[in-house]
């Protein structure tokens, strides 16, 4: 079954804002195994409208629309769908009273124009919208579904997840079931390599490769008559990338983040956990502290961007910093060591190195990065050559830390496991 | 003049990445003053592809393919624009040194199917690719142009600014020109309130709004017959955003951000400055530090998520944690005092907030944050409520953080110049 996208909205084509709404769709409909051949941005004009959702419909089976459900004049989605389907439009009460108590729960007057949401066209089942007052609409229009969502991703992503999914899971025969694998620490031509054999020689289940910052994903698709046969189909193919990547798989849960991941880990070993930073200037300490609850085990973070900092806040050597220089392996280790010092943290992490886009020489060139993990015994320092602008080199490092966090910390739990048997 | 993106790329139809070359693209149009109606993204297949080209064609003069330039078989974007343009394949020599001095620098071999890349086609401009091997084409069919770029954004970008737009303005009719006033701490909808007069009113130049977090930025473009004459008519125009928005606004250069307009503050004043953050968790300290050169005014930064450390560190009362919580006007400022007695830094700034999804109440909901800024005498303490999960209530504690720090800096700068006269 195919699916085709159509993000309606001027702002997309002034390049005002980014199309993550296709992504996510796109993304979304892969999983559901549904194949999708085109996308397309249009801007809020009836007659072009028109003319893409036309050509749409006679290529594909499952047209989703995105934008141009708001109560304005300008916004004509839903009436150019009705049109095009040759539907006709009414009030729907239900809708007309969910916008009703919308306006009740913000105190404020409906302005006379949001009427225009409740309009609803024929043949249609209405999506309930909790985080706004456009609903979306399906069209049953003979075989083929004209589906219309609100824009603002925070509406239209909860509205296709909890209503539309469901919806298109009962038009299929079977089902889908996906599995994610979340590798870290591998490139990703070298995990395609790892992996020839098995996307060489599949079929059901399918394998798709995600790169990502320092991480790959794998994306492992079954389709069966039901849950369980999906399930059983599945499982020996996960099994086999457990094999081949072992430990540098940090889960198989889609919703799951490095950082989270990492977080599991402290909290159930109750080790408490401290940053020291110099080139990452604070991001390592930020991107760990999204994790919600992570405040039971992160306590202090320090970023010594100055050698002064990190002579009197972690008490690197002076002789060191003249002898070696702040971006260097030993500075790392003593910023580590003084870390663990003043936190007594039980896993200390330091980064240190040079983002750009100026003070690299040939020597040390820009993207040169050290970090150092100490995990009770475990210490480890690690040299980074990393590529981009500033910015990159800054992301790179971070998710090369939190791949360094994960490997000390892997090493210090099973050490200490095995010690205690 | 109307232009059409098309991206091409199975990836994107696959949601594994984001298309942000469109955004670009679509943005730089617009600063030329093409109109845009379309985007379309497609596949790497030949038969989809040379459909939505030659619907393209038929609609607009400018048609702009990005992606589908590689080496490998898959690649065929140049081949299919070629055989719609009915233009022969030969082979460039410029563009075979090229690839030849490309692999010598690298010294690796050069792969035997990399020669494809070489291949032009006929009536065609050459476009050189300084970051990869992929040369990009503008085709010369008729009246249109159909142009092709390289997919990965750092080949793109520098190929559509450096040679594209170029290229592009000497067919126009004319001069486009476009300064952005950046704006912060005021909401998009009062800033459209308070140049409605001038939005209704705009003919040449005409203003668009963007809004992004905490910000918001107004290009204002002129069309004239030269760069002078664009310039006289861009003149009054930004004077009068000036006087009505004022200090809010940082800047009228788009190449700067928040944070760089606040680097330029410290290093011009030469004032150092620390951070201490709580529910920020080092993003704020993050974005300051993503400006090249800020060393010499940041050193140190400080990250106190538990009160433990908030004491420890920057000797917030025991006392005040109690009777307020560490969620209070009265801990943000302890924190921002402590900080400057430990660091004495010419400017301190703290934040505490409750980022969420747990740990709001009734009185202290998620979203509550506190900061408090110290630039010499002037001193602010600021309540927020933030929307948003956590992701989004750390971005907009951060971005409001910038806007007060600027504020305090602005204020303290302005008071010693007076004193000094």
């Amino acid at each position: 079954m195919t699916v085709e996208l159509i993000s309606v909205g001027t702002e997309i084509l002034l390049g005002n804002i980014v199309n993550t709404n296709a992504a996510f769709l796109s993304c979304e409909c892969a999983k559901l195994g549904l194949s999708c051949y085109y996308q397309t941005v249009v801007g809020d004009n009836a007659e072009r409208l028109a003319l893409v959702l036309k050509t749409a419909l006679e290529r594909s089976d499952i047209v989703i629309l995105g934008g141009g459900l708001g109560p304005t004049q300008d916004d004509l989605t839903k009436e150019i769908a009705a049109k095009v389907c040759g539907k006709e439009m009414h009030l729907d009460e239900d809708a007309k009273k969910h916008i009703e108590d919308y306006f009740a729960r913000k105190g404020k007057v409906i302005p006379d124009n949001n009427w225009k949401q409740a309009m609803i066209p024929a043949d249609s089942v209405v999506l309930h919208n909790p985080n706004g007052t456009a609903p979306g609409v399906i069209i049953e229009y003979g075989e083929k579904r004209v589906i219309l969502l609100p824009g603002p991703p925070n509406e239209l992503k909860p509205m296709f997840l909890d209503q539309v999914v469901p919806y298109i899971r009962d038009m299929l025969p079977g089902i889908i079931l996906s599995k994610t694998v979340k590798i870290c620490g591998i490139g990703e031509s070298r995990v395609e390599e790892m992996i020839e054999d098995m996307i060489n020689a599949q079929t059901n289940p399918t394998i798709a490769t995600y790169a990502k910052t320092a991480e790959v994903h794998l994306r492992v698709t079954a389709k069966a008559d039901d849950e369980a046969q999906a399930k059983k189909l599945l499982k020996p193919v996960v099994k086999e990338l457990k094999n081949r990547f072992g430990t540098t798989i940090y889960t198989t849960d889609e919703a799951v983040t490095l950082e989270m991941a990492i977080a599991e880990l402290l909290l159930a070993n109750n080790l408490t956990i401290s940053t020291v930073e110099s080139c990452t200037g604070g991001l390592l300490a930020g991107r760990i502290i999204n994790v919600p609850g992570i405040s039971d085990v992160f306590k202090t973070g320090f970023i010594t961007y100055s050698n002064k900092a990190k002579r009197k806040l972690v008490g690197v050597k002076k002789s060191s910093l003249e002898k070696y220089g702040a971006v260097s392996r030993q500075v790392a280790e003593e910023m580590a060591v003084g870390l663990k010092d003043f936190t007594k943290a039980d896993v200390v992490i330091s980064t240190t190195g040079i983002a750009g886009p100026d003070g690299g020489t040939k020597e040390k060139p820009v993207g040169l990065v050290y970090m150092c993990c100490m995990a009770g015994n475990v210490k480890v320092t690690r040299e980074l050559n990393l590529n981009g602008n500033r910015a990159k080199v800054r992301e790179s490092a971070v998710a090369n830390a939190l791949i360094l966090l994960r490997e000390c910390l892997l090493e210090y739990v099973s050490e200490n496991t095995f010690g205690k048997e």
